[in-house]
């Protein structure tokens, strides 16, 4: 359980707001590449950190995100013009580049000095992996861009999507963290003594805190003389990275449709404090296997989140809240734990379901909860950092650069240390 | 009218508020029956006095009634399992049974004293009448279970239906206690001279504290030289008794399709302070003619709940606040008061109308608001009681167990007392 | 910009708020004539200056405008019974006539003194032009009813529609005033260099005070040696009239199938604090030449109000902001500044985008925006003036009687003021 000061402090990510001041000290994933397909295409609308923003691109192909509105009468730039090299506003046709300035104000007298006095804000953006990147806080601590394992692989290896959930990104981020819950909501397979998800249900936990982040291993056993080793990251902030060569499902022999050497993982980004866009990466470990668009397909079909399974024109989910993710209570009798189809859907439908913001005070932990126990207070002290006017965790992309997570079948009594060491390292 | 604060004490329900620890020292009708229609069944969302609870009923048939979060982790249970004698988290596997107990903690290493630990919330159940009814007060306040004759009449002569209405429940309780204003939001006959409503706009009220809360009576002039008489209970907290022998209708002879020897009646219980559920019984007078499926149809019909009137897998009205109850402003005009059909939805109407929380420091009251003037003061008076840590009326079943209400015409001058005095007595 | 207290006195409307104060002064369109089409028609909801209201038309076809709820017990009065010389409440018969007194009170015993003692709230109304006018304010206060040209006109010469608009009146008012953006917003022949909208952008304004508001003038270039001048009258507290005999698309030679001499204008009445009714009016100049169906479909059409783009039953537009106005971003790119179609649904889109209320201190104002910045000193000023217990300006129909905006395309270097001088006086 947590004192609802410190869930307070945790969950509020708006400006002035202590999560939203950490949150500020690292680049954040704004929007994907695909939102904005090409130059002087329409602009779009962001909301980033409860703060309401527009992204566009400009002639140049560089991406602009700056405030929804126009500082001249707070027009709403969303119905602007994107034209060349520039965003112009519908009401009075004052016109922004990317960095914020104003380079036509037609409705004033030529030579006007109104034209060079006015800014709009207008965040840092950098193109990379396939995601517009910003970063929103004070210049003067701006790190340098993100740089992933998974951004610098090649973009056959590689892909990037995003779905919206309706809560606030701690209990997400928390859900995806949690290794143990994959036994239960995730057991897709309840009546095969051979399914992966019914040989273990309380894995034991290594977790250590490091200087991105966390890193942490779950151990479940798998068959005779057999365990299964999960080596996760949480990269500060609202990055989690794990291995998922051996895939969702195991049979005794590690053999499934969907085994392919890869990692995958999320980020948790804040919309707002209720809202969280989740970005969902993937990245193939071996040069010799691209994660070929079929892969990719049933890959996110699994997750929930493919292209049949989203509303047309958004990142929204049709099995959704409002009609209870279309849960088949039959299915949940006789077949998977939910009734839910889809594994991300599943997280979405128990995490949405607590409320907004869950109330951390009214928790009973467990020894399964170790490791959200140790990323609260990795985040509480990245806070009190801050604002003590350090620098938190994980900032410096040297601290994330050669990351990458791993899993694996082993024998019994191997330390999983050893065995795992070279593969812990990122090969893009 | 009423001032602001006593409003106020009146209308708040949820836990610690002044109507609120009223409310929980009695039985309250939480469910249906039929909601959980078998063993094992899907839990169902329940929704009590600003509480939010799961109802699930176990491989015995009992009914539980549980806090609809998790103690773990606050996730929703509402996706749970409800498996062999207990309800399953879908989350991490935790098991609960009706008691609050948990019977399995698949997540935590085996021995583990966290599961004789935790407890979930779990409110004292009791199944009568067709009703699941909870009992969510202190433990050591907690009455016998409430024993209305219509609970114990056999299921060929009563049945209980309920319906969703979108209002604080005193609104519409004083509504339902209301006796005059049936002869205008109910004349459903407005140029038949002999109809009922007609007769009498005006009909005197008789009202007499009682140790369950009040009895009243109505007196309506109905022809040359007769009366129509209709004895009423109120019983503590939220239910309205009213004989409906002389049916809704009445010809210059009583006579009318309609017309059967029944009581009926209405719980108004508080989902929140802004929604109420409506429970509706019915029960017959006479052992020699008992309810039957025809007779219940044409009655709900008659109420504006029958099946057809019911937006599907729901207990709420096709017409409603959203389409303006389908007012018909010609049948209005010629044929009937409102407009509207549906006796009830008649109700709903004037009582969501009225806003989610009527303002009583706005009203004007008149001589025909003797019973609600009476009823705010016995309720007042029964929430000043608790405060003082004593009982308040109407809890011990030995209050309300021989009551039976009446209706009847009679002859001009003969005192109602008297010929009713042997009808107003409980025979089930 | 503005400091944000004083825009709260400027946007607040409710009873008690400055600004309620003022508009409670005036004479305020409640509703259109038209919806109460004839004696004893079905009562209408009117919401007003954050007030609730019905309103209804009596027997002898007078506008009665009282509160929303029944003073008995605040049963609403929009399912009532508007017969025989009253509005009837369906709940226990009481009958209000359009001055607010009881007329019949059938629920309590004859001769009852409660029935001349009670009333219900009533605004005095009069109807004129085709709108039903409330008066809120002060009786002693109460000035003698409005008297604007366009009211005078004959139903054959003028008309009046109404919107609903989803932000604040003073936003919406605001961008009714901006004379500048109609080269951006509204220009709609991008490539057309000869369009009007093209000419000149940056508009010379001269804004002059005056006993009923405001008078002010726009001068753009038009071509060789030619100015388009147009002249505006803002009346206290939310009117305004323009000249639009040069028609809003104008060739080199004045020349344009919508060119009727003819004025119109707009009142932003605030519904409440986030919600105005527009009413649109518009007048012939001319005796000769009436304002045709034909013509009436083609300009409200051209607005982006006509018969086909209202949802059927409202005032609303099917252009709104949730579906985003039905942007057309290829329109946008290459023949409209917005790629909205209607003239005022481009000007909701940009004030509705606004958000709810604007938050006028993140405002960079230029010389373009005069206009508005006197308005708003006009509107403090006079909220001032009400607060030191003043008469504010314009209430006085003297005032306003005589006004006539106008527009002309004249030679470049002649002073308008002469050329306009008769022009300027209303002829009706």
């Amino acid at each position: 359980m947590l004192e609802p000061e410190d869930n307070e402090r945790l969950v509020r990510v708006g400006p002035g707001k202590p999560a939203g001041h950490l949150m500020r000290r690292y680049w954040q994933p704004a929007l994907l590449s695909e939102e904005l397909p090409q130059n002087d295409c329409p602009p779009v609308r962001v909301r980033l950190l409860c703060e309401e923003l527009i992204a566009f691109r400009d002639s140049c192909g560089r991406a602009g995100l700056v405030d929804a509105f126009c500082p001249h009468r707070r027009a709403p730039l969303f119905f602007g013009r994107n034209e060349q090299s520039g965003l112009r506003c519908a009401y009075h046709g004052w016109k922004w580049d990317t960095q914020g300035n104003c380079v036509d104000m037609p409705s004033e007298p030529p030579g006007t000095p109104l034209k060079d006095h006015v800014k709009i804000l207008a965040y840092p953006t950098v193109e990379l992996g396939g995601v517009i990147w910003a970063y929103m806080g004070p210049r003067e601590h701006m790190p340098p861009p993100p740089d992933f394992e998974w951004m610098r692989a090649p973009p056959t290896h590689r892909f990037v999507t995003k779905t919206h959930e309706e809560c606030n990104y701690l209990q997400a981020m928390e859900g995806g963290l949690d290794t143990v819950h994959s036994s239960f909501a995730h057991n897709n397979h309840l009546n095969d003594e051979k399914a992966f998800r019914n040989f273990d249900t309380a894995p034991r936990t290594e977790v250590e805190r490091t200087e991105y982040g966390i890193r942490y291993a779950s151990t479940r056993r798998a068959g005779e003389n057999r365990r299964y080793v999960r080596v996760y990251h949480y990269v500060m902030p609202n990055q989690q990275m794990r291995g998922t060569f051996t895939p969702l499902f195991i049979g005794e022999n590690g053999e499934h449709p969907y085994a392919t050497p890869k990692s995958d993982g999320h980020l948790w980004v804040p919309i707002d404090d209720e809202h969280t866009m989740v970005y969902n990466w993937a990245c193939g470990r071996d040069e010799t296997v691209p994660l070929s668009a079929e892969f990719r397909d049933r890959w996110e079909t699994l997750a929930g989140r493919g292209a049949d399974d989203l509303i047309a024109g958004t990142y929204k989910l049709k099995r959704n809240r409002s009609n209870e993710y279309l849960i088949d209570r039959a299915l949940q009798r006789t077949q998977t734990f939910t009734g839910i189809r889809g594994i991300n859907t599943q997280d979405y439908a128990l995490q949405e379901g607590m409320g907004p913001i869950v109330d951390r005070s009214k928790e009973n932990l467990g020894s399964s909860d170790k490791t959200i126990v140790v990323l609260r207070k990795v985040m509480l002290d990245a806070i009190h950092a801050v604002e003590r006017g350090l620098s938190p965790p994980g900032v410096d992309p040297q601290s994330h650069r050669c990351l990458r997570p791993y899993d694996a079948v082993i024998p019994g009594d191997t330390p999983w240390q050893e065995m795992f060491e070279k593969e812990l390292v990122a090969k893009w």
